[in-house]
Order: structure tokens, then sequence, then C-alpha cells
């Protein structure tokens, strides 16, 4: 099995979804067991579910250097040409709640780079729909090609936006909130920008500098490979950034160049 | 059939799943009819839903006065000794994008008074999952009794919050937004109401005074009967608002009264 290849990923994804759907809604999963690489606590269905990743690998034999929440980088297997870059759970708080909106995003890269991902997977593991995409080779929705909405101004668009725990961001997305036609925040950033490829969102928006590479490195190929446009604050890309670091990031992420310098202009 | 019966509404929203999920996220889904009694245009998704309501009580010799957002109050039958209050599709936008969030809720009354609801069912119309209540017989999830979360203060609060097409009410729902420990926003304010019954979030506040007695009837029933507390910013409840009439609301609803006293002195 090959680790580059999205059907891969397909079945790490369907792994982690059975090891954690027993625990969404129960006491248990927010068992406090300490605090991981990515800075976060670690959960009992952080834990469960990173180590469904690790322990599919083994069994399977595949090599690679895996960078996850809990654990950090670990090399696996001798052959380490690729990167695999995952956030087992992303939406912690929906998964311990029972609320349905929760996701894995594995990303895979031959070099230290965020901006070099070449394969990527985000499934949403309520339902098992997946959204993948391979670097020039477009994205997909449940095996179906899918390309950004073509919404061009925020008084016509559906954006998703996260305020959560950072009350300054609140001010900064503001203008942002009033002119757009609906605001959406479901609570696992790696879906949500994927809900900008396929077109459910028309743009989605986080200017709290929290999402590591391991929740945006998926997401970020997949908008692109859909023709979207995402960048951070500043205008610069995610190129350049290495995967094993824990850098921080927000995001910008729209449907069209035209929509993305609209949200620019409102937030200057 | 009894239309007072949980089992009859459970019934009717499966009809109206069936009718809606072919058209989920498809172009034809927001082909646009008119303008319904509810104030909103009437999409076609939304005219297929409530057309499925009727054609049901007619098949099955149903008599009751049925509120609908698009066709208004119709008598069907001639035992004319309830009221249904429905709204088919709520959450038509997440609908018409393929956003897996949309509910269908309703509401039976013995007198046209929104105070006065004996049975409540709110369907999830993407996953089919089934929130319902009776008057003075507690709630339910997928059939299993539910009651609100225990979170007391807003700091450790899941919030919902919609602020959608109405710029003012951000400034109102700012403070919460920065107090709360997380904050959601759906698009669909019944199911909602209801994630605040099961727990899934502690608290959902709604400043726009746009909800609707079809909007809100379903619900209100839902999360008092789950122990929840729920009022206008006024403080005053829903009791003596008549069913047929479009009143428009805000709704403050919490887990317990500690968390919706908390809500009330941060807004003012």
């Amino acid at each position: 099995m090959d680790i580059n290849d999205v059907n891969c990923l397909k079945e790490i994804a369907d792994n982690i979804r059975s090891a954690v759907k027993p625990l969404f809604g129960t006491f248990e999963s927010k068992k406090v067991l300490g605090r991981g690489f990515g800075g976060d606590r670690t959960l009992l269905i952080d834990e469960v579910a990173e180590n469904s990743i690790i322990r599919f690998l083994k069994e399977n034999s595949i090599s690679c250097i895996f960078i996850g929440e809990e654990h950090g980088v670990q090399k696996i297997g001798e052959k380490l040409t690729f990167y695999l870059i995952a956030d087992a759970v992303d939406g912690t708080t929906n998964a311990t709640r029972g609320i349905s909106f929760v996701s894995a995003s594995l990303a895979v890269s031959p070099t230290n780079d965020l901006g070099n991902v070449e394969a990527a997977l985000v499934m949403n593991l309520c339902s098992g729909e997946t959204f993948e995409a391979r670097k020039d080779a477009g994205a997909k929705f449940q095996d179906k090609e899918i390309k950004t909405s073509e919404t061009l101004y925020l008084k016509d668009a559906v954006l998703g936006v996260d305020v959560s725990r950072a009350p300054n961001s609140v001010e900064l997305a503001a203008p942002l909130i009033k002119k757009a036609r609906c605001i959406r925040s479901f609570g696992s950033a790696s879906l949500e920008i994927c809900h900008v490829a396929s077109g459910f969102f028309d743009a989605y928006v986080d200017l709290r500098g929290v999402l590591r590479p391991l929740d945006i490195a998926a997401a970020l190929l997949i908008v692109k490979e859909a023709e979207g446009t995402v960048t951070q604050p500043t205008g610069a890309g995610f190129n350049g950034y290495l995967l094993t670091e824990m850098n921080r990031f927000s995001v910008i992420a729209a449907a069209n160049k035209t929509l993305h310098r609209e949200i620019f202009s409102v937030l200057r």
C-alpha cells in the first residue's frame, strides 16, 4: 500500500471512524490524558483516533514520517520518503458533545513543507462523507469532481467563520459578518475549508491565528485543487512552512479571486 | 391516526424527508416559486416539503387547522380540534447548498396559542435523527429521554448564535460571543434549540427578532420538557401569541436558570 495514494488515506480514515464512532457524545470520550504535541489537551477520543492511525501504518508496513496532534513527529518503518500529517479528530468539542460535525484530516507530502502536499483527504467522521485531492489532478467529494461556487460578492455569500475562544477576532471579523448573506460556524476548520471547495460555503475565514499545519494541510490542497483562493491575512500563501513545526495560522479561503479580494478589502 | 400523537408527527416528518432528500444541494431545489405566508421567498424545496404534509393529512383523513410557511392557514378535514404548525424545511439555505443541517419542525396545539403546544417533533432531514416531546411527559432524542446540560457558566458553554442577515445583532451578541467557550452557528433555529435540549449545546441565542411561531413552536416545547429555560430577551415567555399570526421573536434558550441569568446579565 502506498501512503501517497488517496485510497490508502481513505482506509486510514475509515479506521479512525470505526475507532471513534462508539465514543461520540460519551462521558468517556472527554477523559483528559495529558497535553499533546499540538498544544491542546489530549482527550481519550483524540488518543484512540491517533493510535488507530499508527496501528494501521504498522500493520500494513507503511513507512513514513508521521506528524500527529498528540504524539508529535514519529518515524514509522524504514523508507522515510513521505510525511503524513494528521489531525485524527478535528472538532473534538463537537465529538465529545455528540454534535454531528467532526472530521479526520490526512495529508501527505514528499518534503517537510506545508506547501508541498500531494495527496489529501478529509472525512466527515459522522457521515463518512469524504473530500479528497491529488496535486494537479483536481478535488473530489464522494468520488465526484468538485469546484468552488461562482458567488462573487459577500452580500450573496454563505461565510464560515470561527471566532471561538478569541475575543479579539470578533472585532476583526465583525465587518465581514455584517456584510455576508449567511454566517455558519461548525467547529471543524478542515471540514469547513472543504465546504468552500465543494461550494457548500462560498468562503471560510478564521482570523484567530490558531490553526496549525495539521489542521489545514489537507484542506488547503483540496480547496486549491477545487479552484479556490486561499491565503493568510497578509496575502501570503503557505509555502515554506515546516510540517513538523507547530506554527499558527489565520486562513482566508474563498471560492474565487473576486470574493477573496472583497474579503480583504472589508478587513482593511 | 391522531395528529396529537408524536408517532403521527414522525410519519409526517418521514414523508417530508423522502420528498426533499433528492433535492438537497441541487440547482432545481432553489427555483423561486413566489413569496410564502411566512414572508420568505418560496423555493421549490419548501413547496415540495409542505405539499407532502398536506397530501399526508388528506390521504390519512386527518383533520386539523394547518399553518404552513408557504400556504398559510388551511382547514383540512371536518373535525378541527387541533392546530398543526409546521416549518417543513427549516434551514432552506443549507438544503439548497447541500449542507447537512436541515430540519422539519412540527407542533400540535389544541388552541391557537404558541404557549399551548402539546406535541412536538423536530427531525434532522439529513440524518433522520429526531427530537420529540409531549407536554408534561419529557423530551426525547432518538427515543431516549434527554435533559439539558449541567453547564452553569458561559466560559464553559457551547453557545449557538445566529446573526445572519442582521448587522445590528452582531453588536448585540458580541459580548456573549466573547465570553462563551465555543460558538456554533448551524443555520436551522429549530434544530439548534433542540441541541440545547439534548445538551449538545448549552445555550442558543437569536437576537434578530425574526423567528416566527412556525420556526420555534416545536423546539420551545422540546427544550422546556428537557428542563431548559427559554424566554424572549424581555424575560417574557411565549404564552398568548397566536399560532396563526406571523409575529417575530428573539429567543434565549439555556440549559438552566443559572446560565440563562448570566446570558441576561451579559446582554444588559
